[in-house]
Formats: structure tokens, sequence, C-alpha cells
């Protein structure tokens, strides 16, 4: 491989997208002009080889794609547009040169299709797995902010669109189950291209409505507790209204259950609006041909999520990833 | 270990020092609100275990101090205020919850001295050494830019302070040589606790100048060339007259100057200003008691570095730590 230099020389944009750049790579760090009726959003999101990604079921391009997707979907849980990004990526001496430069085109892809500038990162060696780190800069509407703490009994929970695709992806790439390329091509795109939901995160914040929202990495379970636990309300989810996608009709109830609330990924978009709101926001949504679900209900109480399904009221906790204990 | 969102728990700070901040820890982004006359820095910066730091020589303390040091001191290459800081870190299960606090311990000692708040992060696991990832979220006037690419012909070249300190203390680290605590203490605290130049960055950025500015991560012959490609110019410096730290004369002329052309990890400011604006900022310098000192001269003609020394010429290459080439 050549040195660090020519990787960043062959990672470098040749242009910028955005005329609020001053300087991007080839500083100390980027400079930034800020526009005076926004607020900055800042995130990062790391992934780390054989923990949140496997080499046998992402290519090159699926990891960076994804690494960059996951911080756009923190982005639109906040109602914002995603506008620069940096990469600091620690890698081990079995990546070839092609191999990296997959990953800054799966990034590169998805940057593309939002006008984000590549604005500076870090570049190391490691002799562990691959750990890639992306951090985000985005802007929202001053006035605009979808906290997790906005929830209030009375609410509607509404979801931007159907869960436990990635899970199932994967467990396709995993199990090497007989593909069907028809129905199963959309559950391998969930997880390897996974789309974050901006659009649908500016129509919640351009609505001007209250509304809570969370963007869904750890499967609903956990990110609709997160919600309660920051607003101290009460959820309560059906589980029948939850939308299902037709391709994992083919799998068992019990694996399409465990995939929804808890195979996260999908990076759709769980919040609350007021029931006075709710169908004012449903009908911007259907003008705008973007899906909207409602899935529960938000009351006073200990805070907490229960699941109502088949005529039962479960209590339904965080049971996400959870790195810590993972050892 | 308990789990991560306990350990995110005992990492988010109490309380916040900036005003510009909306939301810190706790949602899916930070959310900031900018102030209108300045311009927005962010950086990156990566370290990895067994890479970066050992263990042996390092605490985790130390891992922490630094590793947002070296952030801090981009910040000061562009001669602005470090504001908000972001912490992504790989997490080995051979490190233990009392180390791991240790490592943000060591970001907060330095964070409280710039008044930085923690605004958000990642924690996740890895088979893997420990990698630590630290974004800066800076700020600086937007009248001020001390880009790389303004060095020009007949400018002088400065240095704020004398080299080569953190890889002699690094030295002594690894040769267990016999320590004498009176002079070795401060090559220890050189390497282990680094001093980022913010104040100068900021006199520098303040004079209104036009500065070149870089920061000494990886030795000031690596980012003298850096100066001079990014400016197109040719800087010659004078060993004799780069500051030597008495602390190093127990050492050979050989190792000094290793260390001092090619040690990186100091943290000192290198810039060049034009020769009629020397003395006014010297001046300025002295008046705040600081230390700044002419090391060499800026020509036209082909980029690179040179080195006076013995009244001989030398061409100076970057001879930094090469991440690619150490596999």
């Amino acid at each position: 491989m050549k040195d660090e230099f020519d990787f960043i020389d062959s990672i470098t944009p040749n242009h910028s997208y955005q005329s609020t750049l001053i300087k991007g790579i080839g500083d100390d760090a980027a400079l930034i002009r800020p526009d005076k009726s926004q607020n900055d959003i800042l995130c990062v999101d790391t992934m780390v080889e054989s923990i949140h990604f496997d080499r046998k079921t992402m290519k090159p391009f699926h990891i960076g794609y994804k690494a960059l997707a996951e911080n756009i979907s923190d982005i639109a849980a906040m109602g914002g547009t995603p506008i620069f990004y940096l990469v600091s990526i620690a890698i081990p001496s079995n990546w070839t040169e092609d191999e990296l430069q997959g990953i800054y085109k799966g990034m590169e892809k998805l940057a593309q299709k939002y006008q984000m500038d590549l604005i500076g990162g870090d570049t190391v060696s490691t002799k562990g797995p691959l750990v890639i780190s992306v951090t985000v800069h985005g802007r929202v509407r001053s006035d605009q902010q979808l906290l997790r703490e906005n929830a209030a009994p009375g609410d509607v929970v509404f979801v931007t669109g159907p869960l436990g695709l990635s899970a199932a992806g994967l467990h396709l790439l995993f199990e090497k189950e007989q593909l069907d390329p028809e129905i199963d091509k959309c559950l391998l795109k969930a997880h390897q291209l996974p789309v974050p939901q901006v659009e649908a995160g500016l129509l919640l914040s351009e609505s001007g409505f209250k509304i809570a929202l969370n963007d869904i990495s750890d499967g609903i379970a956990s990110e609709a507790n997160e919600i309660a636990a920051a607003s101290n309300v009460h959820i309560t989810l059906d589980y029948a209204e939850l939308p299902k996608h037709p391709s994992l009709e083919r799998f068992s109830d019990q694996q399409v259950e465990e995939w929804i609330l808890y195979g996260g990924e999908d990076f759709q978009l769980v919040g609350t609006i007021s029931e006075s709101n709710w169908l004012p926001l449903k009908k911007t949504f259907d003008d705008q041909q973007h899906d909207l679900y409602k899935i529960g209900t938000v009351k006073a109480g200990q805070s907490g999520v229960s699941l109502l399904k088949n005529g039962e009221c479960l209590s339904l906790h965080k049971k996400g990833y959870n790195h810590f204990k993972e050892k």
C-alpha cells in the first residue's frame, strides 16, 4: 500500500457541495461559516469489524455506506439536514487499498444524495479489527427541535415505516438460505444499504408541531423506552398496528416478532405527536407520499413501554445489542 | 462491568459550560446554537492502543488527556477556541471500568481548563486493542484564518516553544533509565500530559496579521513540509535557532536532533509571518509572557524544506510516523 498521505489524497473530494465550507481536508481542521438562523447538530457513530459488521456479509461499499447512514439517521431524528462529515479509521494490515477505497466510495454514494462534504478525519493503523468512526455535522432551524423529551400524555405514537427488515436480511446472509431474488433483494438491501429517513425528519420538523423523535438503530423496544424515559411517560405499542413488510411473510411469527421489536438498524423514525395534530401530520405525509403509521399511545404514569398483543399487555424492555454484556 | 447505558450515565457531565449548548448527551445528536460572527471548526483524531500509546508508559488519565489535547492542538493551529467534544471509544474486555473512567477523567481535566463540554459520542466493544476517537468543535472569528496556505516568500518562520521533549519523555519511559526527578519530570509530562497552545494560537489570530500555522503533532520536519506544500514555497530552518530545552542536555546530539526534527507530539505551533510584522508580533508575545522563536525563512522556489546545520544545507523530508509503512 502507498503511504497514508497518498491514501488521504486519494479519498479527498475534488469538489465541495456546501457554500458554507471555507476549508475542508488539507489543514488542521475544517472551517465552516455558520448560518444565522440554524442550529448545529453534531453526532458520531463507530463500527467495529466482527462486532457491527462482518466481511462475509458486508462488502466494503456497504460498510462505508452504513457507517455514514447511521449518523445521518441521528441527524434525521433531530429533524435536521446532514451537511458535513469526518471519518476516522483504524486500519488493520489485512485490508487492501481497494477495499478501503470501497468503504469511502460507499460513504460518497450516500453523501452525494444529501450533498454532504467530507471535511476531515484521521487515518491510523491498528493491530486489531477495522474500526470506523464517522462524525456528522448537520443543521436544523433554530425553532424546530424534535427531542426525545417532547412526548406528553395523550400523544399518538408513530413510526415512518416497517421494521425488522435489516435483521431479516442479516439472517438470510448468515443462514445462506436459498434466496428468492424477487423478495429477498429488499431484505438484503435493508441490511447492507439502509436508507436514513431525512425527508421524513424534515417533514416532521417543518410541521411546526411538538414532536418527540428517535431513530430506530437498536430496535423499537429500546428506542421507545428512551422516549418514555426522557419524557417520563408510559408508552403502549399495539403489535397489530406495527406495519409488516410482505417480504417477512415466509418467516415464523416468533422470528418476525423478534426482528420487529429488537432487530434494529432499520433507521426508521419513531415518535409521538398530540392526538389533535396527528391527522394534519398524517395528511402532510400522505400528500408527500411518505409512509406514517400510528402504532400506539402515550399515557401518564411510570416511565416504560408496554406491548399489546393478542389481547395481552406485556412489558417491553430494552433488549438491543449491549456492547458491554456481549463480552 | 455494568452495561453501556450505565457507563454512559457515569461519564455524562452533570453541568455545561457553554450557553450555546441546547442539548448535549441524551438525544440522537448534540444541538448547538451558533454564534453569528464566528466560524465553526471541526476536527477528529484517533489513538490506538499499542500504536499511539502503551499502557506501560501511559496511565488511562494520560491517554484521555492526550487524546483530547491533540484535537485541541488542531483547533489552536487554526487560531480558534475549542468549545465542544465528542468521544467515540471501542473497548476491549481487558480494560476495567476504573481504567475507562480514568480516560474520561483525563479528558475532563483538560476540558475544564478550556471550559469545553462533552456533548456526545459512541461506546462500543472490540476484540482488538482500545481505539479512542475524539471530535472537537471549535470557533474562530470569521475574519481570522490561520491556514497552512498563507506562507509567502520573505516570511519569517517561528515556533512557540522547544521541541523534542515528548519524544525524550517516551525514551525515558521505555528505557527505564535512572530518572532524575528534577529534570525528567518535565520530559515525562511533555509526553503524558502535553499542553496544546491555545493561548498562543489566539494571540496569533487576534494579531490580525496574515499567518500560516500548523501544530507540531508529527515533528517539525513534517509540519514545515505541509506549510511549504500548501503555500508552494521553500522553507529554510536554522537548526541553531531552534530552541533547546535544558532537560535535553544529557542526551547525545544525534538523539536530540532526531527528537527535535522528527519527534512530534510536542503540540507547539510552527508558522510564518511577514518580516515587517515579525517584531510587532514578537512584542505582543513578550508582553503576554509567551515564548516565540524565529527559526527560519521562507523563499520562493520549489516547495520543500531545507535545514541549515553547521554550515551545511540539508534537505528535510517528512519523516514522521507513517501508519501505513509501519505494517
